[in-house]
C-alpha cells in the first residue's frame, strides 16, 4: 500500500492503473475505521482490481491553500487496517498544493435537501456531496462504495453522480451489525454504557416495522409510530420517518420501495429497506 | 466528422480516441455558429488531437427523460461549417437515453454570482455552469474552449473546473471582431441597420477606457463614466463595470489584472482587459 500525500501523484497514478487495464474502486473515511469500512474494502476487492482509500478530510480543511497537516496517530492507525485488508493506495490530502483559494462552488440539491428538515443530517449535506464529487474527480472514473447506514447521503450521492453524467459508479453496501445488532459506527464508541444497553432497540423497532408492513400495514404513520413507541422507553427518538427509497421523499401511503429511516439516542442512526407488494 | 445522437455513444468514442493517446478537445454550440465558434475549432486544432463539437440543447430540453428532437436545419448548416473547419465528432444530444429523471442536482457558486447583481448574465449562471459541467463530464478529460466574449461564463467555468478538482483544462480565447471593431456574435444578425451602425461605439468605448488606465487613471468610477458617456449618444448602455479579472469582483481602486465589461442595446456585450501597472 502506498501512501499519497499530494493530489497531482494520485492523479497520476491512478490514471496510469486505468490505462494499465485496471478497474479502480474508491472508498472514504473520516477517521475511525471501523469494520463497516473494512467490508467496503473488502466488496471493492471483490468486483475491482485496484483499491484507494480517500481520507475525506477536506470539510476540516475546507480545502484551505497551503494548508499543511501532520500525518496524525489516527491515520496510523487506519493506515495499518487498510494495508492489512489489501488496499492498494492511501490518499491523505495533506498538502492542498493545486489549491491556490478556498473553494467559490458547491452543489445544491434543493428539492432532496428539504426531505431532509428536521434531520441533523441535512445541515452538512450539500458541503458532503461537493466533497464527494471532488474526492471523484480527482480519482477518475472508478466505483466507489458506501453502508447503507448514511442512507440519505448515500441516495444523494447517487442522484448527484446520475445527475451530472460522472463517469463513476455509486454502489451501497449493506451495513454491518454487531451481534446484537447495532449498526457498526465510529460513533459507538462514544455511547456510554447505559446508552450502549438500549442501542439495540433501534434496530428492533426498525425489524418490528417492517413485519409490520409485510403484513400489510401501509400508513406510514403507524408504522413510524410503532418505532417511536418502542424507542421510548429506552432512548430520545430523534426522528423515525418512511420514505421513498431513492428520493427520499417522505411517504404517508406505503408503496414501493420504502426506507424507513430513524435516528434515536442521538447520534445513532439505523434505516430498513422495505419492498411494499404491489 | 461524425454525428452522435446519444451520450453512452459518444463517451466510448471518446474514451477510445483518449486511449489510443490522443488529446482532445471539446467545443460547446448553441446554435448560429459563426467565425467566433470557428476561431475555437481552428485553436483546438492546433493544440490537440481530437476536436468534439458539443450542441448546448441541455437548457431548451432540461434534460427531459424520454426527449425525443428532430434534427434541424439549424444544425445541418452548423454541421457543414464544422465538418468543413475539419472537427471530427459532433454531439447533439437528441436522444436523452440515459436521462431516466430531471436533474435534482445544480452547482451554486452564490459568491460570484452576487457580482453578476444587475446584469442579464446572472439569470442562468448556474444552470449553465451545471450544464458545462456535465457535458465535460461526458467529454471525459479534455481542453475546453470558450470565446473571452462572454467573460462572466469564461471565468465562472474556469473557476469551477478548478475547486471541483476537473480533470479538463478551460481555455478562454480572443474574442473575433468584424473590421469595425464589432465582436463577432450569433445576437448581431438580431441587430437592425440602425443598431449595427451604432454598434462599434460599445468597442471604442472599452478601448478609450484601457487607453486611460494606461494613462494613469485608477478610478472605477471614472473609467466606466467615460464608456457611458461615449456610449449613450448612439445606444442605451446596459451596464458597464471594471471587475477584477478573475474573481468580477467589482473595483472602486483600478488595480492589477482588470477586466472592463460592458453591454449596451442590449444584447449587445463586450469587454476589455488592462493590466494596471503596479
Amino acid at each position: 500500500m502506498i501512501i499519497y500525500e499530494a493530489q497531482t501523484e494520485v492523479r497520476e497514478r491512478l490514471e496510469a492503473e486505468r490505462a494499465a487495464g485496471r478497474r479502480g474502486a474508491m472508498v472514504g473515511t473520516s477517521g475511525g475505521t471501523h469494520e463497516g469500512h473494512l467490508s467496503l474494502v473488502h466488496r471493492a476487492k471483490q468486483e475491482c482490481d485496484h483499491v484507494a482509500v480517500f481520507w475525506n478530510s477536506a470539510l476540516k480543511l475546507e480545502w484551505a491553500p497551503g494548508a499543511v497537516l501532520s500525518y496524525t496517530r489516527d491515520m496510523e492507525r487506519d493506515a495499518a487496517l487498510f494495508e492489512a485488508a489489501g488496499v492498494d493506495l492511501f490518499y491523505v490530502p495533506l498538502r492542498h498544493d493545486l489549491c491556490r483559494r478556498l473553494s467559490a462552488t458547491f452543489i445544491a440539491m434543493p428539492g432532496m435537501v428539504a426531505h431532509l428538515d428536521g434531520m441533523p443530517e441535512g445541515a452538512n449535506m450539500e458541503l458532503l456531496v461537493t466533497m464527494v464529487l471532488t474526492l471523484l474527480n480527482i480519482a477518475g472514473p472508478c466505483t466507489t462504495y458506501f453502508g447503507e447506514k448514511d442512507w440519505q447521503q448515500l441516495v444523494m450521492f447517487q442522484r448527484m453522480a446520475e445527475d451530472l453524467r460522472l463517469p463513476s459508479r455509486v454502489l451501497g453496501c449493506p451495513m454491518l451489525r454487531e451481534p446484537d445488532g447495532v449498526a457498526f459506527s465510529s460513533r459507538n464508541t462514544k455511547l456510554s454504557a447505559e446508552q450502549r444497553a438500549a442501542a439495540p432497540t433501534l434496530y428492533r423497532g426498525l425489524y418490528a416495522a417492517a413485519e409490520a408492513i409485510k403484513a400489510g400495514e401501509r400508513d406510514a404513520k403507524v408504522v413510524t409510530d410503532l418505532v417511536k413507541d418502542l424507542l421510548r422507553p429506552v432512548s430520545s427518538p430523534d426522528y423515525v420517518v418512511a420514505v421513498e427509497a431513492d428520493t427520499l421523499r417522505p411517504l404517508d401511503t406505503l408503496t414501493g420501495e420504502v426506507r424507513l429511516l430513524a435516528s434515536a439516542t442521538t447520534p445513532l442512526v439505523d434505516n430498513i429497506g422495505v419492498t411494499v407488494p404491489a
